[in-house]
This record gives C-alpha cells, structure tokens and sequence, in this order.
C-alpha cells in the first residue's frame, strides 16, 4: 500500500486528493494533506496536518513554482518520497530528497469543475527506478495512461500546453467580444468552435488551416485590422504573420 | 418551389449543392452549377452549365471574394434573385439585380470532409421583404437556425471566425510542432484541447482564462521566450501582451 500526502490544495492539490480518495485501488490512500491557510477543505475525507507530516510513503507537492522549494526543505522526513506537479520546474529541485520525482498532469484544472483524469496522459520522472515503481503505481489508480518524460520535454510540454489552452481561450475570447460588440450572440460560433477542433483533431492542424493569412489574401488582413479596436491589432498581426511564415507566404 | 443554381464548387459550393440535393424538401432544388474550371463534378447530380443559365429563381454565388463582381456581372438575367456566400463582401455588390441578398455560412469547409449544417446558424441579408423570404426558404431546408444579420455585423463575424478558426487552429499547430520538436506525440494534449473547448463554453472564454499571463508571472513567460524558436516569438509575446491587457496584469 502507498500512503499518499498532498500538500497544496488549489484547484490541481484539491482535485487530486479528490480523485486519489475516489480511487477504486486500495493499494493507494491519501492520508492527509496541508495548505497555506490551514483552512479544512469539505470535499476531502483525509485529515488536513499543518505541522508533522502523518506516516507516508509519497509527498506529492501542488504548489506554485516558486513556493516548491521552500515547502519540500520544510519537509524533515529524508525517507519519503516527494514530488512535485509542476509543468516547469525542474526535477532536481527536489534533489535533497533520495526518492524524487514529476507527477504531471497535462490539463487544466478551475474550482467547481471535476475533471475525468482516466483520459489524460500523467507524465512521470524520477530520480531512480523504484521511485518510478511508486509513481507508476499511484498514477495508474487515475489513469490508464502514462508515460515518463524528462524535465527538459516536460518543459516543452507545458509550453504546448499554454498554446494548447490559454492561447486558444484567449482566441474563442476575443471572437466572443467582437460578436458581443456588434450584439450578435456567443453560441452562433459554436458550430465553428468544434469543427475546428475535429478538423485539427482528424487531419492534424497543418493541414487544417485555412483563411485569408494562409491565402496570403492582403486586402482581407487589411480590412481586418481596420475593424479591430487598435490594442487588438499587435496580436492580430503577429498570428497573421505566422501563419504566412509557416505556409510560407510572407512577401 | 425554387430553383437553385450555383455558381462555384470549391469546398463551399460543392457542399451547398450536395447539401441541396440531399434536402428533403421538395420545394427547393438544385437545377445545375457552373465553375471555372468547366468540369463536372460527379458528387453532384445536377447538370453542369458553363453558358447560359437554366430556368432559376435563384442563383448562389460560392466563389473568392475578388470574383463576385465579374461573376454577377457576366449574369444577364435581371429577375433572377442573386446572392454572394461571402463572409466580408458588402451586399451592395450586387446592386444590379433588383433583388439581391447574403447567404453566410459561418463554417469552415474544407474537400472531402461533410458538415452537418443542421445545427450552423445560417446569417442571411436580403434586399428587400421577398427576397429574404425566399433565401429563407432556401436556408430552413438546411438548418433549422436562421439569423438575419446585415453587412456590418457579418464583417465582424467573419473576423470572429477567424480567431475562432485560423487562429485557434495555427495555436494547435504550434502546440503540436514543439510536442513533436520534443519527441512526443501531439495526442498527449487531445484532452486539454477538449477541456479548453468545453470550459470555455460552459463558463464563457473570459473567466476560463488560466496561466502565466494571467497570473503576470513574468519568469514563467521569459523562460517559454527562451525555449521558443526566434521565429515563434514575436507571436508568443503578442498574445501574452493581449492577455495581460485583458486582465489589467500589465506593469
């Protein structure tokens, strides 16, 4: 049996203690969990430990990057394994640690909203083979798939994943405001919104694209930026150029 | 019962002929086509007319932008009702004809690949009272959702679907570029690009905004800046200067 203790309970800490405590395995049990404010969260059994850490095999720390290290050398325990969650951070900031290791989660998590891990790939590092053995072993209880990634793709893969997510969302934002401003509604995009997604899905993006940028269609890029509020043109232009770039249209 | 006849059979007009043919409604069909390149194309069932017109009530113009004017023009039949399918061409194009009209799908369309138009919004523009009931005729046979929006609004729902569709689309490129620069396959990232998408539509893009930009954290920006290709940076720093402008996270 691994016993699991979470420390950081922001939207990842909170829904992994969730999803560990939903687990069908018990050869996996959170035993407790820690937060900055000491505040008890109603939607995890375990019992929150400020100070001594309960008797644990795994520390697995969701915290902000820059919080990791002052929260694992506040940790006594040299027998635990700890890791942390962080797309960015680098393994070996837990090298005071003999067992050390990643347990990413590549997804985006917010309050109120349960995500279904079963679907997502946890990407997992460690610093030794039976470090490696646990993590596999905790991962599995969520998800079917995993697979083991070093810090430096790890790196690249949180930075797909800013494009993946917070620049497609700021794109569907910024389409939602131009069809606000000129009182049209949200949803008669949506149709749009998916097929972009299963045309990129099914015949890969490259090949998906399509548009004035990828015509190398001037007169419409120019009409564009005419209608666009002038804080929005950098951003309009710098995507157009892009993709001209890319498809090899740029004058 | 109105007669359809279509001029153009790229992705847009190849569908709208086989969506037409496929209708169930009797009360609209499709009498025949034209395109540049004279051939026939054998999805379609109607004849193909490279000369004159066949006995029409209405002709649908699917051809490039910079095309309408000529095409309509090379029309001589001033009763029939014509309409352009262009996202930003202005309705007064095609002035000559008293009764004239829009039939904006806003979809991306692309060869070989169907799309159930029963659920995209059909946005239609008409130059007077008979016309618009005709394309809406025409349009219910296709979708049961039909808006009238006029020139100016559609300019700006076309450069919505940009964001919506080339936009979104080169950032899953970019994503999947720096998974497979990084010897990861682009799957790795399917459920973030769902969640993204599912998130955005049950909260609203505006507050499912998460990550670096957000949050200001400018160290997590600069090292992406440091991993990204000279070339992708300029688009980088442009949507994270727009987040931030967004989200008052601007120094």
């Amino acid at each position: 049996m691994i016993k699991v203790f979470i420390i950081g309970t922001g939207n990842l800490g909170t829904q992994l203690c969730a999803a560990i405590e939903k687990s069908a395995d018990e050869s996996v049990v959170l035993v407790g969990y820690r937060n900055f404010s000491g505040r008890i969260v109603p939607t995890i059994q375990a019992q929150i430990f400020q100070n001594e850490l309960p008797d644990c095999d795994l520390v697995l720390i969701a915290v902000p990057d820059d919080k990791i290290a002052s929260v694992s050398n506040s940790l006594n325990n040299a027998q635990v394994t700890v890791a942390h969650t962080s797309g960015s951070a680098d393994i070996n900031l837990l090298f005071r640690f003999k067992n050390h290791g990643v347990f990413y989660i590549p997804q985006t998590f917010s309050k109120g909203r349960a995500i279904d891990l079963s679907e997502v790939t946890l990407c997992l590092e460690a610093s030794n083979e039976s470090t490696m053995e646990q993590l596999e072993l905790v991962a599995s209880t969520l998800s079917r798939k995993r697979k083991h990634i070093n810090s430096a793709q790890r790196r690249q893969l949180h930075l797909a994943a800013v494009y993946m997510n917070n620049f497609v969302n700021h794109c569907y934002h910024k389409a939602s405001e131009l069809l606000e401003n000129a009182a049209m509604p949200t949803e008669l995009l949506e149709p749009l919104m998916l097929e972009t997604l299963e045309k990129a899905r099914e015949l890969g993006a490259e090949n998906a694209q399509t548009g004035p940028a990828l015509r190398g269609d001037q007169q419409t890029i120019n009409k564009h930026l005419d209608l666009l509020k002038e804080e929005d043109r950098a951003m309009y232009r710098a995507i157009t150029q892009s993709i001209k770039h890319t498809y090899g249209k740029e004058l």
